[in-house]
């Protein structure tokens, strides 16, 4: 059996997991609900009832170690999530050091959405490159960075918080406090709240809306518009701050790239030196929801030993 | 004697050169004026002169190498400074080949507001940190990013272009093609022409435009609200962004700090959960015109041997 590691994606309804060799081959996989509602204990026990599965059938022997996924802050010395909506009942808790203990391997967290990027840059869209950022466009907006090939964390493990930088001063109210987050104008959520601001319907899903741009309502396609430029403020922004060679889109709202992408790009050329004069390249992420589980088992590896 | 490096600010007015310990002792210092009129060759013997000097004085034997800190994209790989425009009669010159050439020793290149951000890492403000961010708020903004002790350079050595990052997506027109990039709402020239806007008076200097705000003027107050308000925008992104434990600011803009810093740090606090949340420093540089040299004498070391 060659050398592995056991990947987690700990999400808000389902939790899955897989073993992962080092040149990315699946060995196994488990999935399971993840039911907040019935508590810590639940919770914990099927995701490490999960991973010993996967060890027991792969071998204890060359299991390098467990990375898990986590929607939320993770405090990176303490081991410990914060701040995370859809996993409440874990809040504060020493999560890595309990599983630790349960199956005597070693584990580490990471936010999803870095997790996700780390996968894009092991076996997705990044793999020919060191630097890039990743923005998932699902629910909410979430972003990771991939710096010299690993997760930039930040001090506090808090970094590639993309989702609530500002792209409209004086834009859509968000829950952080703050107005004009790119959350609140490139999410699936904000194209419901559009929606219902614009009079165009109320409680449209993303994909309504994406159906009635795509049959000529002007104000579904509007929609769309604004969510092209929010993004092309963004990624020109991070161009310019990081002059990476690759900035990566994923999440269920990449369903209608064809009406964002256009006034996107525009953005990005007209607010960016450095992509308008150098081969930058924006483009979809290729693992879909399998980035942050390869992500997560490449944490073993990515830490260093 | 002691190994030194030999770190070099070339400005567009003026050049100085200095010979630097690694503990970061001044051994000798020149300086000269840059003249761009009288043509690249006057330049680069000015430049190459000094260092010589300097290199002669404290013995070829110790020195670890010249860094050089310009206005401009340097790109690294070729050692060719692109885009300067203070600095015209450089441009696509390999600068870096032709000094090692003349000198006989490891030239580095570095954009000159990367080499204030590693000036103040290692001699100033950022001495506790690996992680920090420079904000340099002179005639333009600057941008210089510490990740890990070392400059971050993007792959094309374009990173850091702070002054260009939006801040108003329908603000002021810049040079760049873009409008509402930070320069134009929070730099001096920008303070200039916001009096020139607001009918304040023609050709008032920043200087000027501070002094009447002190006098109480509500228009002259108003420009640096808006000055305020624009970097607290750009450092509630970058705080979300990298969570670096560190910002700085520095440049002749910083003299209004007093009037400036209340809304920026207003701002930064509404538009960063990271910032509420953390002991996470934004403070005046203190390494003043000193931190580009600094910066520039330690490139041979940061770079590595």
């Amino acid at each position: 059996m060659p050398e592995y590691a056991i990947g987690v994606d700990l999400g808000g309804t389902n939790l899955r997991a897989a073993a992962i060799g080092r040149e990315g081959q699946v060995l196994g996989r488990r999935s399971a609900p993840t039911n907040p509602a019935a508590g810590r204990e639940a919770m914990l026990d099927c995701m490490t009832g999960a991973i010993a599965e996967l060890r027991d059938a792969c071998g204890p022997a060359g299991l390098a170690g467990i990375g898990i996924g986590v929607p939320g802050f993770i405090l990176l010395k303490e081991g410990i999530v914060r701040n995370s909506n859809n996993l409440a009942c874990l809040e504060g808790f020493p999560i890595r050091a309990e599983i630790e203990r349960t199956l005597g391997a070693r584990v580490i967290l990471e936010n999803d959405a870095n997790a996700a990027a780390l996968g894009e840059k092991w076996m997705g869209a990044g793999r020919d490159v060191q630097d890039l950022v990743l923005l998932t466009l699902g629910t909410g907006v979430g972003g990771g960075i991939i710096s010299g090939g690993r997760v930039l964390q930040g001090f506090l493990g808090m970094a590639g918080e993309l989702g609530h930088t500002t792209v409209v001063p004086d834009g859509n109210p968000c829950g952080c406090g703050n107005q004009g987050c790119l959350e609140k104008h490139a999410s699936a959520t904000a194209i419901t709240a559009m929606a219902g601001m614009l009079h165009l319907g109320a409680n449209l899903t993303a994909q309504d809306v994406y159906g009635l741009a795509l049959g000529g309502d002007s104000k579904a396609r509007h929609i769309f518009d604004i969510v092209g430029r929010a993004l092309g403020v963004t990624l020109a922004n991070l161009v310019n701050i990081f002059n990476f060679p690759l900035y990566l889109l994923s999440g269920g709202v990449m369903a209608a790239w064809d009406l964002f992408a256009p006034p996107m790009l525009e953005e990005v050329r007209r607010r960016s030196f450095a992509f308008r004069n150098t081969p930058t390249r924006i483009e979809k992420a290729t693992l879909g929801n399998e980035a942050g589980l390869f992500g997560a088992a490449c944490l073993p590896w990515a830490a260093g030993e």
